[in-house]
């Protein structure tokens, strides 16, 4: 019998009747495979945790982490008393029973090992293992936590490393989608995807899949389906690329609020300022997006400008400011008011004129750029905030997304 | 520097002000002592998780305590932060992190071991362990719980284990109580009392500590003190026998509404049928406590009537039916509506009159005694529940517990 891995998202566990919905899912699916279950805590529960940490400031990783992989026992625990009243043979299984070891990079914890013999043994004994997703133990023996969206991540390392047949990433939604359903209606559910458009559309704003599970997937040349638990239809499949033949030259278009534009002014222009500044910014583990610099009027200054996440730029500002003197910098302004656009697509390396039609498109619309970053399947723009939904409406009709089949 | 082991419960944790509270508490006692700090669930929080699996009817005994001990981890986590905001060295620890070995039957385990040099490890780096109550890992490697109220047991066996000079339970009321103030507004808070009062106080209704925890105590000799978090003055200790000089006669008044009446009649009054009876209740675990048995008026037959706790009566029930042949009764009744008033007192053994003072007061009062158990602290009877406030508080009278001052 072969294995299949199911994650279902905090959406799809939110209450006892979707909990006994999955229930019914895994019974049809465990009569054609043995089966190992992810979970997240119920929608709302890491929030409401998270709240309390919000609330009396912590910065404990040790205790962060214990505080917020509290939620995962309760949905594994109560889907499991269900699947043994289908007569399902299951166990509930958290990160530190199998053990999933990580690294000690509380709240962004990176999976070192999993105890695979150990899952093979309760797989003889059992159908179905029910494992809380987005913890683990670290190997000082504290619980960890994989970020936010980090059962993917368990999803689909579990998947790998016991060669699962198949990884399926249950949600609300039914699939990817070629953009936002909620800015464009006409928004097409993309049947399939490769997984260097599914990285770049998760790292530039779709929220379908936590990011290091897709370059994971990608690694292992796992295939993953995104699909909605409260629809019995087809998903997305996220496959490697050598098995799409026909590729798109956009696949989509998604977009991110979540990122501030911090400006240098008056910088000298001397060789080594940029290596300094982002030197400076690595070193705090500031991760920097779009850079763009260019020289200042009077020719002699530059300027910088480059985007950070927005719970990344207090952080960056006061590492800046505390190297004035070493950066030499006139003025520095940071603008929370922007969204990055980006348009993402496989065949756009054999393609010209793309990013061409994007500008044009934008133009159009009068929205002006602030930044410009690319990648071989990605174009991203930097614009004011206001200028999401139009750009993204815009964007999907320029790109024939509104009409188009996949 | 010596050893103190805090308890706090539920309530005292209920949210973060509380646990903010919590932390100036524990602030002030680690400047006298090393501590060790047990914690319940928020309040309401641990009900929440049991409603979850009444509604599905779980009886699943590995995930019932996976999904009851969630909590504490929120709260350990949460307490850890605060007290590392005030500098005090501390760390959030769960049973299974230290571990708190128990017996395999959950909802109800027995703590086997303590891994004492473990905590005595910790204790050399950390001023304060925050520690889960009410849970502990069984020899079979799965989570398991004591039952609701056993983080007093969590507290009083780390106490035990680590000779620890005191153990103090904070709660949310000022100490144990003469009765029930919401019955008698008269109530007072008693200084001292020893365990054998405490452990039939916690047998007869009294809801201040854990059974187990009390029993548990005296077999160590360890000192608990009962006091509210809230309130800055001592509450009531809980003493060896021989620690305490002046012995009350009685010390106070508790009920239970928490059990029922089952009534048998017209059985064969042969030698060996109640050992058959009770045989077979204790078989299925069925907690027999009060029993009566008496000739019938056609001298052949007899009845017995005893109590079980509530959860229980419907069990006892079906096990009594189905063996209807074998102990050949005429008739089954079970009757919820009915009350149990304990009086108790370690002077009552050396005095007499107690038990007739307390029967004269309810007959003074029109309230007939349906069953009667005694030990030699303590003397129960079962009235119809109507009258348990006013029972309550004719013998709180009655024993002079109104105005007396301990």
């Amino acid at each position: 019998m072969k294995l299949v891995v199911m994650k279902f998202g905090g959406t799809s566990v939110g209450d006892l009747d979707k909990i006994a919905n999955v229930a019914n899912i895994i019974n049809h699916e465990v009569k054609k495979n043995k089966l190992i279950v992810v979970l997240s805590a119920m929608a709302g529960e890491t929030n409401k945790l998270q709240n309390y940490l919000d609330i009396i400031k912590s910065d404990n990783q040790i205790e962060n982490d214990l505080v917020l992989t509290s939620g995962e026992n309760v949905t594994i625990g109560l889907l499991s008393i269900l699947l043994k009243k289908k007569r399902i043979k299951s166990i509930p299984l958290l990160g530190w029973q199998i053990p999933i070891i990580t690294d000690n990079s509380h709240q962004k914890a990176k999976i070192l090992n999993i105890d695979t013999n150990r899952i093979k043994k309760y797989l003889r004994k059992y159908d179905v293992l029910v494992i809380a997703g987005f913890q683990g133990i670290s190997t000082k023996g504290n619980i960890t936590s994989l970020g936010r969206g980090g059962s993917d991540t368990s999803a689909v390392a579990l998947a790998s490393a016991l060669n699962a047949k198949r990884c399926d990433i249950y949600t609300d939604v039914d699939g990817v989608f070629t953009t936002d359903p909620n800015i464009e209606p006409r928004a097409k559910k993309i049947n399939k995807l490769t997984f260097e458009e599914m990285l770049e559309m998760s790292s530039t704003g779709a929220k379908v899949l936590h990011t290091r599970s897709v370059e994971l997937a990608m690694k292992n040349s796992l295939v993953i389906q995104v699909l909605s638990s409260l629809k019995n239809k087809k998903g997305t499949l996220i496959v490697d690329e050598k098995k799409l033949i026909e590729k798109e030259i956009v696949s989509g278009v998604s977009y991110s609020i979540n990122e501030s534009k911090v400006t240098i002014s008056g910088i000298p222009d001397k060789p080594g300022i940029s290596a300094k500044i982002f030197g400076l910014l690595a070193e705090k583990n500031i991760n920097v997006d779009m850079i763009v610099q260019n020289i200042s009027q009077d020719g002699i200054s530059a300027n910088i400008t480059f985007t950070v996440p927005n719970s990344e730029v207090d952080k960056a500002q006061i590492v800046l400011k505390n190297n004035e003197k070493k950066i030499k910098f006139k003025s520095l302004n940071t603008d929370e008011n922007v969204s990055k656009i980006s348009v993402i697509g496989m065949g756009m390396m054999s393609q010209s004129g793309v990013a061409q039609k994007m500008f044009k498109t934008l133009a159009d619309n009068s929205i002006n750029i602030l930044a410009i970053s690319t990648s071989e399947i990605k174009i991203s723009v930097l614009i004011n905030k206001k200028f999401t939904n139009i750009a993204v409406k815009s964007l999907h009709k320029a790109y024939n997304l509104n009409s188009k089949k996949r």
